[in-house]
């Protein structure tokens, strides 16, 4: 059973003066937070803080993923509070609050609103909450990893899901793009290369710059007809051998799944993993030590029937699910 | 210049500290609240209270209207301070609040749905809050008007855009569906015929039963025809002489406008009002004695490029400025 | 009230063994036929008949009009059995039926399908059945006009309403392609020039022989500027003028319309006729003597939110609306 | 060869006279029945009746599977004779017809439409015609069952793929929502849960009563990491084994499919069966005492590519090929 | 008839060495250009250039107009070569070129995009070849006006339709926003406020600065409703009015239209000017002495039906028309 | 690296008189020719031509093709230089250009619109030219096969994928549909059917003629039930085993993939081979002496998120890889 406390968290009235469970609710009902969620301000307050990060600067073809974080709430309304595959049940464990969205002070430069994604992540990681957090293009991971950075003493393991290494070199006249934020926080100290599986590679390149430098940088980059010949298993332990026991943070690109599954993004690359194997994949992720986590570059103007959005919510559950393994309630106050 | 506790109603604070107000950030960031003010649920802190229903049992079509709620509060993002054509500022004058969905408890049975979007409107009518509701489908009307009894020595005058006049016997089998709320309304003594006025009434019709009942009973019924005859504005003054000085109730059925503008709704009726007229319609309503009003009927799933959902958020903004007229603010407790 | 005979003819029976009339059940349920009347293959059973004309072989720029019949016929269950705006019952003055699609046996070759569109319009000519056609593309009338020349003593009257005067010559390699059947029904004498009008006309052209045979025929051409300087009425009244005491056509494409009503037709042009306009303009053709007519170039995969469907199934209805002023129900045998 | 009495039952003629068989013409041509069978309203006529019930009363999230029969109808057009893979030709060994939707009385109350289905199924079951449903949300398939309980000495047994148990409890003020079916029908003794399979089950719950349910009344629930793990043709063995040698009903939610497959549907679930398993599953009860079954939840409006209703009209082709198989065509009488 | 260095110029040798003209060919064939007319990289070949400006860095709310040149250049293939409504020809006239695109080197950086368009434009000025451009945000304007200034000894005229006036300050923290081109170019002496005239204006707004700017400044604003009052005719003579004689830009935001005929754009207001008003005012402005112009706001995501590329580009070949009207072919060389 | 003839090939000028190549540039700019690569008309110019065929008079159920390589063309840029895959850099080996699109001079005539096609790929043929072909339906196979004979002596190998055959006899007056084209390159000895596999061969028929030709000529068809039991490798290895060391031509119809990732096509069949699957098949046919191939069946106005057409252009890139082993550049003039 629930702490009370926890109970209580997620309760609102109405009002009418009658307590409830928004999460309860029919799931056309309530406002649109993450899973329906309360909307928090106080970081005392959470476990778990979900985060919204509406910016699509850094993307460098199909734009739209600053209305992901919006379309990602709507559609996490179908949500529920038991993953009936793990039993996991996130909403017992921990206090999860909906913290809002990072806000832009800067909107038109990319470097301006890096930093202000970063302090949004600086404070959070001080309090102790655990950040997951939905884009966004990808360009927002880097940043995200520079505000926790402060936490850790060493580089971070990553989990990444992806059609593609994201560590590419500058690009268009910024360094600071969507197809870059694992180059810079490698460069930066904020991951270690050597605790890095990248999974679900694929697509055409201009350049071999991005491949070759997480190759050569340690990185294990499991290609999609490496995780095709392996299966999600064995995909799966070795990711869980390469991030070993250190803390880690999972970040998934909703490109690593085939367009068929998630038409509404910024890169779609034809052939990738499907929903039924990233969400084994996640589930077997259970036991790493896993310190924050995001879902990124779903776009919904690209996605006429709400099924990448949907999908994206149901890998942010999964996550959720992850993290909460590692909320332990803080004592009475 | 606003009362200064109407702008610190409309603050927030972030969780870096900062105050900030959600409707003055940028359109793709922050809750999709009604037009992004602050969800409320002690009734004590607004003055005008906007309601979500998102109940469509009533329909006899298409469905879809219990989205309604959801996705104009999405589009109502859109939605500026200041009103351009008439100089309105109803967030400088009101403490407007997002009052969250009303709580279906017993979704499958149309009467019971009826009584508890009844029992919300009681409350709100206790409070001296002015209700301004999004469906759902029309048959919510009923309710609210009943709701709003209590407060009014008589029945109220009726301001009431449609293609149909909504004065149908029953159908199916109940008498409480979406075609029929004025009849109940006007049988149950909650609206004065005499000062009803029915805009832009067309379509096929199986029967006459429901604009022989409009008629009979001394309603205005201004068909479409009639409307592009005399243009908005003599039909606007025409409107304001039915409904005179006593208390009038807005009501704007989306399907009043040409499906151009609202592909998405349950009963599309070709050849309606376009919105320039409705917004002029509407505005040209100034003056009248408004104690409340709703939008209905917009249905999400039919509407592909989200213009309906749009229009009708512009429409909820246009009724709102009005509502804001009659707003004096509480004297300090 | 209804003869007797007409009442019967629109009742089905249930597998329960109860007799009902599918036009009178909720929107949603019944088989799609043209305004859910019975699907009838002996003429002799109907007064007016609706056909279908799922070609669109003749056209020239976007294809999906063979869908046309199909999604006409879905949309129109939204039709009902009284016209408000002018009181007319058809189904209580007329044995409406749907006669089914056109057959093709040679789907390839254009001149094979007008011979199978003719054959089955001789055949609804012969038995005294007013036809009322729904394309297909534009193409597909002049083999109807071809079909109803034996009923008649001289050509026919032709009110027309299109973005396109469909006068041209030879395009692509044939002469009976979609914007040609005016010029051929004009050169075979199905159609007197003299008693032609084509109402809406505009956009683009790559030469101007059609515009100039229109005009050295003496058909009188009403461009959309024209039209918007002098209004529905004024036009409705001059048509009647042209086309005057003897037998008139009514052919009507879609792209008469602006594509904010009709975006889902093969050949759009920016700038139409209002759906509220074309509603008043046909209505005004009350009087006139009606042999026939036809709904053309609906395109459904083009129309996402199926408006231009159910415009096209609203401008069906009123036209059957003045078809059915023209029935007078055969004695009974 | 087919028998001719059956080669007569799918002839029409048309209006020129002519004989001919609607589903071998063009497949964009003619009246949208189910595969273009002959509409039928004497139970007489037919072997297998397909009956479409067009309800979706019963959904506790995404309206629109009142449409279903609609639209399953329309892509039903691209069927045809032959199964390729099975070689089974179901036109050749039973007369199929459509017979018509389900008549609602009570449009706006669950309980009572549930009798008006029952009422048609009990009908259907006393003609000893195979049924084959097409709904409206899941809760149709607990009259349907009990329509059909007359025929039967004892409780059938139950082929069910889905998401979802559908035996959960009450919810939202009734017990005949389309989560329940199969608890009702459980409770009512009209399915053996000892001769039940659950195939796909998935997705998150607030509550685990309906697991529990399904698992206490000893029902084998194949989740979908089962399934994945096994692989079709062990679920399909292990399922037959299950249901044995007496009566089944085979239930298909569109939903146990991947939303990939079928964006269009009431609740969906990430993470489903991929339709090339499902028609193996399916074709792999070849066999089976087969005595009805239905496909539901085909949201239409939430289906932007008419993807999901073709799904559904191919899976619904499967389950005709199975039920074929236990024709006998009735003595010439 | 048109010069022959003008028709050599639209023809194409296709591979089997035939020569033709592309915008004479089927409308779905051919290379998407603008009109299918020939890109052209040497401007000594030109006298109208076409250039697309796939940039929407500077947008505030909804992103998308990147793509806006490539779609406008897809439904530009149904534009024709003669304006039925005005007889022009412009592609007899005038070489008409598609210029290609702007080329970015810095996409991430407003100020350096902005240089990248001044540039392109200060080198067509230098040719004198008469520049159309298509968005991209309305923030490419400002660098389109800076380009040519160095053709005029003074600041030019501007003829701007829009539902905003873009004479907003710093926002989000940038001055070069889509909000703002009108307010730098005026404070740099680029337009003239006193032969400026904002026709369209509506809307919300957070802040009265804008329409205050405009007003200070001597610019005319004409308002949505001073237009409804007025009519196209009335505002098209005041426009040419205040832009009098000199030269005069043309700047079309195509959210100056209702959504219903643009629903696929950045900042969409309810309300607007119809196509057909459009259009009539656009060709009313025949005779002003035109130096360039612009189709902006085109943002195709947000586009299901195609329908606002289609109107951007109708727009853009009415003002194409009036260019080719200052067009005197140079002497042979 | 490249040959510099290969490099100069692909590179073109900016209005500024820069050079650059347009293939490198964000992938939302320049025109969209396939893959962004150049447009040719002397065929000395290239070393592999991708030629667009829009035509879709051979289809027998849902138009749209015709708009395939315009959509194709568009979603190409998507496209990049490097397969990361297998390493395969075409655009460094071969001078690959955009051909234009087949011309029609007799859009309404399948038999001479076959001419058109054959006579444009006669002169490839006789140019040396390695032909990739986009449709259009698959009619146009037959008159590529037929264009490209003259090239051999004897009749080509055929590696197809597609769910249905396409060897069947003349339907609906006509023996040159898009279910024809290999019956008909059989019996004019263009393909070799012992060298011929059929791969995805699924769906209902309402004859089995198709599949007895097929198999009784001595094609292997492979069902997807046995491509499923197979898996793509041992596919690719008997696919390779029959074709053998002679010519052969790829033909690859999108229905052959599953409706889940090709919704938009003319003749959708459940069940089919997912994307993953495909790419590995094509590219392990490396080594088969390719002559040519074709993507066909992509249906624009079908596909609201552009999936079909992105997945065609993913395919039409893997076959682009495997042609450019072919070629040997021509030694220097």
């Amino acid at each position: 059973m629930a702490d009370h406390r926890i109970k209580a968290f997620y309760q609102r009235q109405d009002i009418l003066g009658e307590t409830y469970e928004p999460m309860q609710q029919l799931r056309f009902t309530e406002l649109a937070t993450f899973m329906r969620v309360p909307l928090v301000s106080d970081l005392a307050d959470v476990d778990i803080g979900i985060v919204g990060i509406p910016y699509d600067g850094g993307l460098t073809a199909r734009t739209g993923a600053r209305y992901g974080p919006r379309e990602v709430r709507n559609q996490s309304s179908l949500m529920r509070a038991i993953n009936v595959a793990t039993g996991a049940r996130p909403f017992e464990r921990a206090r999860v609050g909906d913290l809002g969205d990072v806000r832009f002070k800067d909107l038109f430069n990319l470097e301006n609103a890096i930093k202000d994604i970063e302090r949004t992540f600086v404070r959070i990681a001080e309090s102790d909450v655990l950040p997951l957090a939905v884009g966004g293009d990808h360009s927002v991971t880097y940043p995200i990893l520079k505000g926790l950075r402060s936490r850790f003493d060493e580089p971070v393991g990553l989990l990444h899901v992806d059609a593609h290494t994201d560590t590419w070199p500058e690009f268009a006249g910024s360094k600071f793009h969507h197809g870059a934020p694992f180059r810079l926080a490698t460069d930066e100290g904020l991951i270690d290369p050597h605790r890095t599986v990248q999974i679900g590679i694929r697509g055409g390149q201009n350049f071999a710059d991005g491949l070759d430098y997480s190759r050569d940088k340690g990185m294990r980059v499991i290609t999609i007809e490496e995780f095709d010949d392996l299966g999600w298993e064995a995909v799966a332990q070795e990711a869980k051998r390469i991030v070993g026991e250190g803390p880690v943070y999972l970040t998934f690109d909703v490109d690593g799944l085939d367009p068929a599954y998630t038409p509404g993004t910024g890169t779609p690359e034809a052939g990738g993993i499907t929903m039924r194997e990233a969400q084994r994949l996640i589930r077997a992720f259970s036991g790493v030590n896993l310190i924050g986590g995001d879902v990124v570059e779903v776009s919904p103007p690209l996605d006429p029937s709400g099924m990448t959005s949907l999908n994206g919510a149901t890998i942010l559950f999964e996550i959720l699910c992850l993290l909460a393994e590692h909320v332990t309630l803080p004592p009475i106050d």
